[in-house]
Parts: C-alpha cells; sequence; structure tokens
C-alpha cells in the first residue's frame, strides 16, 4: 500500500485498457477511484485520451475532477468539451469551488451555471470573484459554522448533533456575538474535554489567528505554516466573520505557486501541459525565447567592439566565455539567496546593506582564489603571463559585479513591486555576459596589445 | 492585523530595541511572541544579534525556537551555544521534537539527553532515527489516540474528557482491535455527530489511506496533498500501528524541499545562512564553482579548436555565443518541464517517446523559427549570406539537441536512482555550450573556409 507504487501500477492497468479499448473494464475500475486519483492519471495521457477517459466517468463526477487537475490539463479538457458536456460537469459544484475553477471556465458558461445557483451561492460566488487574484478573499469558503459566545457546550454539542456532517477540516468551531462579530476560536477538542455546562465564552481562544479578505494569499500560506494552522477565521474591516481558510485550500496554493516559480524561471509562462500540441508549447516558450535572443545580441555585439583585438590575438575568443560564464553562475547563487531571503521575508530596510557587502566579500575571495586559478590555467595553455594575469583580473573583476548585481537586481525588483523571482536571472546573465566579454576584451586591448 | 504588515512592524521594533540595547524591554517584548515569531526574527539578524536574542529569550523556550529556526541558523547558534545552554535548551524538547532536530545536535550531546529521557521517549527516538533520512519514519509523531473497535461513543467520550487535551492535529482517532492491529479511523466529528451508544466498528472508516514507517516522505506529501489529509495513520509490515503522520510535519517538510531545490538549482549546498560569514558562504560555493570551471575550460577548449577559422572570419567569435547561450536557455525550459512531471509522476514508460518526440517537435519548430531570425540578423550584421545559412543552420541543429538532451538527461538520472533536479542544468548547459561551438565553428569551417 506504499502510495507510489500503488499509483504507478494503477496507471499502467489504466494505460493498457485505453490501449485494448476496454472501455466498460476501464468505468469500473474509474468508479473505484478518487477524483484526485483520475485527475492524476488524467495528467500523463495524451489529449485524445483523456477524452476516453473523461467519457467514462460517471457525470456528476466532471466537475470534482476538474478542480483536481492541473490549470494547464484542465484549459486543454474545457477548450474542447462540447458546452453541454461542461455544463453538466460544473453544474454539480459549489459556490466555492465555482469559484475556484472561474477564470478556467468561459463567461457565459459560468453565468448559465451561476443562474442556477441559490440566491446565497451565487451571491458568495460574485463576493469572492471581486477579490483580486492571489488574495485571501479567493481561496476562502463559505462553509463555516458558528457559534454564539453565551451557548453553552452542551447546546452546541446538541446543534452539531443535529447536522448530517461537518464542513472539510473542521477543527474548530468560529464564536460571533448576538451582532455577528467575529469573537474567538472554540477548538472542537474543547467540546470533547469539557464540562457540558461550561460556556462557550470561557473556552473560546480569544487571540486566534484571523485573516483579511484583502490579504495576500502568500501571507496566508506562511502563517498557516508557521502556527501550524488547520482553519482560520477571514473577517471583514468592521469585525464581521465572513468566510474560513483552510488547509488543504493553503497547501493546493503554495503547490501551484511553487510549480509556477519553478516553470516561470526557466522561461515558461504559467502552467505547461507536459503534453499539449507541438504548436502551443512552442509558442509558450517565445516570449522568453525572444527576450533571450536581444540580449544576446546585445552582448554579441559588446564582442564586436573588439573584433579587432580578438584578430590579434585569437586566445581571447576561445577564454572569454569562461569569464562570461562563470560569472553568470556566481551570480545566479546570489541571485537565488536573496530572491529566498525576500520571499521570507528574512531582509529587512536595516539589514539590506549589510548583506550587499557580505556578498561582495564573498565575490572579492572567490575572485581572488577562482581568478588566480584560472589566470594560471590561461598561462599554462599559452605560455603568456600577461594574458593571464588579464584573465585573472577579468574574472575577479566580473564576480565582484556579479555579487553586486545579483542582490541589487531582486532587491530593485522587490522594491518595484515586482516578482524577483520573475526575470531576476535573464537581467544578471545578461549583465554578466555583456560586462564580462566588455571587461576581459577591453583589459586585453589595454593591456596586451 | 494583516500578516506581513505586522511582522516587518515587529521586525523594525525589535531591530532597534537591539540597536539601542534595551534588554529588558527586549526580554518583555519576545515574552509575548510566538516561538516561530522569534525564529523568523533570528533568521533576518547577524550571528552576534543572534546570540544577543537567544540571551534574552526565556530558557524553557529555546528549544522550541531551535525547531523552528532553519537549518543553516540552527547550526549557526549550535555551532556558538556553550554546551551546558544547549543541553538546557534542547532538554525541554519531547522525543518527536528532539528526532527533528537529531541530525544538527552534536552526537554526544543527544546521547546525554536522550538519557534523561523517560524509557518509552527513549526507545522511540532510537526507533526513529533508525529510519532513513526523508522517509515517513524520520516524521512521524508517537502521539497517537487509540481506541479499541468494540467501544462505544460514550466510552471513547469519558475517555477524552478525562484528559487536558489533545496531541496537535488531531482530526481523527486511530482504532485498533485487541491485539493492537490497524483496523481504521474515527474522525472526531463522527463523535460529536452520533448517537452515544453507536459502536466505533460501525462508525470508522475502514479504509483510510495509510502509510508504511519506510515510504518516502514526498510520496506522503503528495498524498496529504491529493487527498487533503490532517493526519494519517502510520503502520508497519505486520499491520500493527506504530506512529501519526500530521500535515504540519508535511507541511515544514514540502517547505524545506522547496527551499532546497531552489538553492540546489542554483549549485548552492543544502541550506544557506543568509547571513552567514564570508568564509564560509564563499566555501558553501565552491563545489559549483569548480564543477562549472571544469566544464567551461572543455567548452572553452572547443573553441581553440577552431582558432584558424576565427582568424580567418573574426565574426565567428562575436556570433558564437548566442548560438551557445540560445542553445542553453531553450533546453532548461525543456529539462525544467520534465522535472516537475517527474517529481508529480505524470512521465510514465508508456509516454516517455511521445515526450521526446514532442519536445523534439518544439525544437524543430523553433529552431526553424529562430533559426531564421538570427540568420537574418547575421546576414544583416555582416553581408554574407554563407554566414546568415551557416548560422540559421546551427541555431537549428542545437535546439535540436538541446530538446533531446534537456529530456533524456533527467530521465537519465530519474532511471538511475538520482535527483534529477539536481545537476540536470549543469549537464545541459555544458552540453549546448560545447556542442553548440562545436557545430557553429565546424559548419563555418566546412562551408566559409
Amino acid at each position: 500500500m506504499v502510495e507510489r507504487d500503488r499509483a504507478s501500477r494503477r496507471h499502467a492497468l489504466i494505460e493498457s485498457l485505453i490501449h485494448r479499448q476496454h472501455l466498460v473494464e476501464l468505468q469500473l475500475k474509474l468508479r473505484g477511484l478518487h477524483s484526485a486519483d483520475i485527475a492524476y492519471i488524467l495528467e500523463a495521457l495524451s489529449l485524445e485520451n483523456r477524452l476516453l477517459i473523461w467519457q467514462q466517468i460517471q457525470e456528476e463526477r466532471g466537475g470534482e475532477v476538474l478542480l483536481e487537475v492541473s490549470d494547464a490539463v484542465r484549459d486543454s479538457l474545457i477548450e474542447v468539451l462540447e458546452r453541454p458536456l461542461l455544463l453538466q460537469a460544473i453544474g454539480q459544484l459549489d459556490a466555492d469551488d465555482l469559484a475556484a475553477l472561474a477564470e478556467a471556465i468561459p463567461e457565459d458558461v459560468l453565468a448559465e451555471v451561476s443562474q442556477t445557483l441559490p440566491a446565497r451561492d451565487r451571491d458568495w460566488l460574485q463576493t469572492t470573484m471581486a477579490y483580486p487574484k492571489d488574495t485571501i478573499g479567493r481561496l476562502m469558503s463559505q462553509d463555516v459554522l458558528t457559534v454564539r459566545d453565551d451557548y453553552r457546550v452542551e447546546r452546541v454539542l446538541g446543534m452539531l448533533r443535529g447536522r448530517d456532517d461537518l464542513p472539510h477540516n473542521t477543527d474548530s468551531l468560529f464564536v460571533v456575538d448576538a451582532r455577528n462579530l467575529f469573537k474567538g476560536v472554540l477548538p472542537l477538542r474543547a467540546l470533547l474535554l469539557n464540562d457540558p455546562q461550561a460556556r462557550i465564552a470561557d473556552l473560546m481562544v480569544t487571540d486566534p489567528v484571523v485573516f483579511h479578505p484583502n490579504g495576500a494569499a502568500g501571507d496566508a500560506a506562511r502563517a498557516f505554516e508557521r502556527y501550524d494552522l488547520l482553519s482560520a477565521p477571514v473577517v471583514n474591516e468592521r469585525g464581521k466573520l465572513i468566510g474560513r481558510l483552510t488547509v488543504d485550500a493553503v497547501m493546493d496554493f503554495i503547490r501551484a505557486e511553487v510549480e509556477k516559480d519553478a516553470l516561470n524561471q526557466a522561461g515558461l509562462r504559467g502552467d505547461e501541459d507536459l503534453f499539449a500540441p507541438i504548436w502551443g508549447s512552442a509558442r509558450n516558450r517565445w516570449l522568453w525565447l525572444s527576450i533571450n535572443l536581444c540580449t544576446a545580441f546585445i552582448a554579441s555585439r559588446v564582442i564586436g567592439l573588439f573584433e579587432g583585438t580578438i584578430v590579434q590575438i585569437v586566445a581571447l575568443a576561445t577564454l572569454m566565455p569562461i569569464v562570461a560564464g562563470i560569472g553568470g553562475n556566481t551570480g545566479n547563487q546570489t541571485t537565488a539567496l536573496v530572491v529566498r531571503g525576500l520571499a521570507l521575508g528574512e531582509i529587512t530596510p536595516e539589514n539590506t546593506w549589510h548583506l550587499v557587502f557580505k556578498e561582495l566579500g564573498v565575490g572579492l575571495l572567490n575572485g581572488t582564489v577562482w581568478g588566480a586559478t584560472v589566470g594560471v590555467l590561461a598561462y599554462l595553455l599559452y605560455w603568456n603571463l600577461e594574458l593571464g594575469a588579464v584573465m585573472a583580473a577579468a574574472m575577479l573583476l566580473n564576480l565582484l559585479l556579479a555579487a553586486l548585481v545579483g542582490t541589487l537586481i531582486p532587491l530593485t525588483l522587490n522594491r518595484m513591486g515586482r516578482d524577483p523571482a520573475l526575470g531576476s536571472s535573464v537581467l544578471l546573465t545578461f549583465m554578466t555576459d555583456s560586462m564580462g566579454f566588455f571587461i576581459f576584451l577591453g583589459l586585453a586591448t589595454v593591456f596586451l596589445l
């Protein structure tokens, strides 16, 4: 029952059923799977086979499966599903789930589905959709169990016994006063551990972590991690309880962010479906390719300035990529540290200069050690002492430059209110390439000709 | 009460108290903070100020703070703390927490502390420490509340009322039979919603997700995300319940993995403290720098083979970094996708070839489009049609190569049982640089001389 083995065996079975077109057996097999497992299987299939699977799952489960797949796979399915099938699938979802999917669904389909919702759910959908992307308002759920602060344990237990079920991830109830103003949090355990006659106001936690709907989802994620929360109240500016944030929504958010960051850093926009058609995949990479082409051309023009020097000392052409490349790599190390520090909130106005000087110190030390190494190697290759010295000096200067821009680029992007993880690396490599070529070839022109 | 604002204001206040050496005020302020918040403040301070803060926190909280700080900061503190202070701090922790810290604590200190533990806790510490790193056995906790399957709700409620508190993240109790064999999971809500006379065996969930102590922690993390778990039983191969895995431990694991990956990909070993001393930081980057230097030198020797060609057509020196650079970047896009696909388990033996051909198709398409663009630009710069054609052909070939090795490198590392995220990028850039130079200068030697 080890998760990974079970998953891959299931996967192989489904693939073979598809291959042999055993549709009835496929339907039976899918019926026994969790929606998240079906979603997982869809991720690894071509679009054609995804549709085949989709047709075999029960109609009422389509919405759940859409919720569980990645953005890219969801888009690929929604694009090809016929309108009635899509309406049927998402028609099964509640307002919270619809809000989570809303961006992927064509506007007119969403409007049509929301007409079928009870008025309360329709209002909720509109309210949450009004909050900007990546805010807590977008992640919160309306399933809140509230109790009044003047109740006793016995009454709350009676209320609960009258219900069929509790909302998912309910580890606590939220306590409000007669005007629905938020007062505190009552852990379920308090109901189990205390005397039935105890008053809720005496048992509740009065200073829990509370969120505002306009707060950043990323900050909520940090708080959930830091304080080990399972659920937390969302309260508006007047202190009224309006929703609930749960750890599963927060974990999904963290995972999506992590994956988006990893792909963005490699220059892929948003989510890319691993099995997307060639044309779509190729275009998804063009923005980055064209930026890259521009920076590469500018760096190349820097070399062009020194063609006269290179004709006289061709060894320079051979050695120059080393200076540029190692500068880029050390700069990226610095940038990665600073981006992480910014994400964790470890970098404050008070310690910024300390950090810049520390990175410059590291650059000076590494530039001296590795510059000398490279200088000796260059000398041994060409038996030219001046060439070795120029190489060593260029490495030292480029590593200092890399430390400086590797720190300042993410800090500046962050100060400008932009995501420092996005574009830092392109800008940095551009600087270390261009300046690396300029420093090395410039020093060579001055000292070697 | 927006988290981020509150945190940064607190931060500024602490920094100013340190600056003005208001130690009494500092102590008072720290007393009111959650251990996680103190840990967060320590992250952003220099080692000297970290020690100052450490001296101001109450003795019994040191262990908790050590638990919450990042690996790098923990190492920095443990290195400088005197032995009695360290013993005092970790002496407050229970066996689960000690197990979490064990790797950071000097062996003899750990041995001394474990002597003071009750026998049951000492056994637990030894048992969990025996599991390999990054297994579920290492993450699990011993705080398990079990009930027998033949009990009734009433009896369980009575048992719970007799306790002061429940273990953290208790959303369910685990059900065992008379021989302590695991039978199922009883959600707390079932106790609240059902008749006191109902039998546990009738209320429990009999097919919950169950983990084995030797399973990979990463697989457990996936399962927690996929099935929205809050806690889950850990069961040994004989079906005996031995521990419990909770969502907070899983979230900490995910966060640590994500950060390690981000730093590893930039060529930093493990965790690096943002405010570490220069010497330590510089050395932390040497492994990567030396690997990088080797690959850069080999690529440079490839250019060296063609110095005779470059002397005759110096434009080649100017243009060659474009071919290599864009090849490296497109290859990294492919690698990032494949690494993610492997991490998510989306890549199966059945679809591997589909994926390789798709990426080759993307490479062919992008190579044609961008190769032609670059060829035209090269022509316009040097008014040399043959040079433009060689440039276009070299770009196309290098982009095809990048697609092929960008897919095969992570797949091969994975097949060899290694982490595909680690080293893929270095190997890829090495291939696209060396081969990019070779293809471009080789074509030029054949067709332009």
